[in-house]
């Protein structure tokens, strides 16, 4: 597997943005939703905020207030009773948990996929009760001249994925929630199948169930139906933990073979990481998975994808693909954002 | 509150019915769905079966096997290093759940709602792979002379939400998942609003998130979007831990207000238990809660209530309506199905 790093990675970091608001500062800036837009290539960029400290020891939830439209930060003592913060991304106080960052979108352009220009303001910041804890993890889909975005929206009521769509990246339009929680990593097909519209999505069921790949249709985009199991995490393998959906699949031609090729997000139980593989999906029917890779096509190896905000992650929402290259964009450690070229041959080289 | 219980209750036992399988025997019958049909009262039963043991000390696991459509029975001993038995209705070992039983439908006939004539034939059963562990709690609809039902299918996949429906309660047809895991509890309103299909719903995240009731439209009942959070467990309250769907709403007018009626169940912490209360749901937006029960319309009181296979359940999944009361049938410990006459003035005169 042969991965050509940007050497100016990462591309993007929290030094090239300024905050949102007055009082934070930005702690992360990846993750981004990738496509090609013209002839530039376009990132929705998942920008993290967190609050400026204001007292040694304590720490910060900011969350967005619906009633008042405004981001609110609430503040404990380090030392509080019952407070964790085990995790750098969540505390946990009273059975509850609350975020450390909260997250907006912001559009980065490119013409030569390297170097991006990146917008002063926010595309999409948190907006409704269910996007209290902010919004994450865009993936964007091109169909028939309209780009569908979908996100995670964050809230006290749970991680669900919401809708919304742009003709031009300037303006944008919220379709509600479209998965129930918990639900994340959606990725929307650019093209229907038998009339339909196709997504995998992945439910984060607990106790009975498991964090797996799912797949669903819809008549309409806003409604889905016919959920059905697609993939797990194997056992022995470097995605034994869970998995989730990654890229939008695009369409390839593997070995004679028509199908669907998605890059997807797999979890290593120990130690704990985030790698890349490809599913390649049946053409017509891409609930059957044809092909799987072995190993990782991309997996946290250069400094900045091990040591970050929360270490040892490489995690994609978007690639472009030309020429049997893919360019994937990904977000590394949960700071920054890079890119790499796959080649696709490769790729499937490594499907068993 | 006056509630009247059938002096009949509980009005289906195990001890009633065969069990489907050789090698099995019934535990329990509850939770049924339920609807006039012509002059009759149909229940659609939860029958839970459970294998034979054959050596002392055993526990077992039955499953679905979706290859050879067979129900497989898998055994421990007890003492099995890791092995979980604490709560009655599941094993888990090595971070997997199994059930302890297997649910399949039955139907129940009765002209006087009281004395039910039982099927000696499962209704519907497990029959795909994200059935493995049984379906659970079917409620009916009917629309436009089509019974519709949906169940929670349990699977290691998870527990989603299957559809089927029936004209005549003799032939059922699927119409596959139409709620990905984890969720469950979901009741379909019998009428379109605003030319869409309307369910609460009720997913169960786990970190960040709550078990709570959630609202969701459909254009063509297979299909779901626009997910709305609808109402959360009350702390200080009967319903402090968790709430989820109860019977299928029903229109009222209560005080002059065109409403939804919906009973729910709400779980408390401490000392756990399954109580059930009504939501009033505005007419045109059933998505705004206008009232809420203050105490419990019924609670675990009787002894095959507060004793059973798990104790201190209520539960219902149907209820019939006549003349201002509501016939409830409800789940009794996880056992048998009971019966109870609730008055709708009561109901409304505790909402607040």
């Amino acid at each position: 597997m042969t991965v050509r790093r940007a050497p100016e990675n990462p591309i993007v970091t929290p030094a090239m943005l300024r905050p949102s608001m007055p009082g934070f500062h930005v702690v992360g800036t990846f993750n981004p939703g990738a496509i090609r837009h013209g002839d530039e290539t376009i990132l929705l960029l998942r920008v993290a905020e967190a609050p400026d400290p204001q007292h040694e020891g304590d720490v910060a939830a900011p969350h967005y207030d619906a009633a008042s439209a405004q981001v609110l930060v609430k503040r404990w003592h380090v030392d509080t009773p019952g407070l964790d913060t085990a995790d750098p991304r969540v505390i946990v106080l009273d059975g509850r948990t609350w975020l450390t960052s909260i997250s907006h979108f912001r559009t980065a352009r490119s013409r030569d996929g390297t170097h991006f220009e990146i917008s002063g303001q926010p595309a999409m910041s948190a907006a409704t009760e269910l996007e209290t804890f902010g919004i994450e993890d865009p993936r964007i889909t091109l169909i028939d001249g309209v780009y569908w975005i979908n996100y995670s929206a964050v809230s006290p009521h749970g991680i669900a994925t919401g809708l919304a769509s742009t003709r031009d990246f300037a303006a944008f339009e919220r379709h509600g929630i479209i998965l129930a929680p918990p639900n994340r990593d959606v990725t929307i097909f650019p093209e229907r199948i038998d009339g339909k519209y196709i997504a995998l999505h992945r439910p984060m069921p607990e106790g009975i169930g498991e964090h797996a790949i799912w797949i669903a249709s819809s008549p309409d985009l806003l409604s889905w139906g016919d959920h059905r199991h697609v993939a797990s995490a194997r056992a022995g393998y470097w995605d034994d933990a869970k998995i989730g959906g990654g890229a939008v699949p695009l369409r390839v031609n593997v070995g004679g073979v028509e199908g669907w090729l998605a890059v997807y997000h797999g979890v290593s139980q120990s130690p704990m990481r985030y790698a890349l593989g490809a599913l390649l999906l049946d053409g017509r029917d891409p609930g059957r998975v044809l092909g799987r890779s072995r190993t990782p096509i991309l997996e946290p190896e250069a400094d900045y994808e091990r040591r970050g905000f929360f270490d040892g992650v490489v995690f994609t929402c978007g690639l472009v693909e030309a020429d049997g290259v893919l360019r994937v964009y990904y977000g590394a450690a949960d700071g920054v954002t890079a890119v790499a070229d796959l080649s696709l041959d490769d790729i499937a080289a490594g499907l068993e």
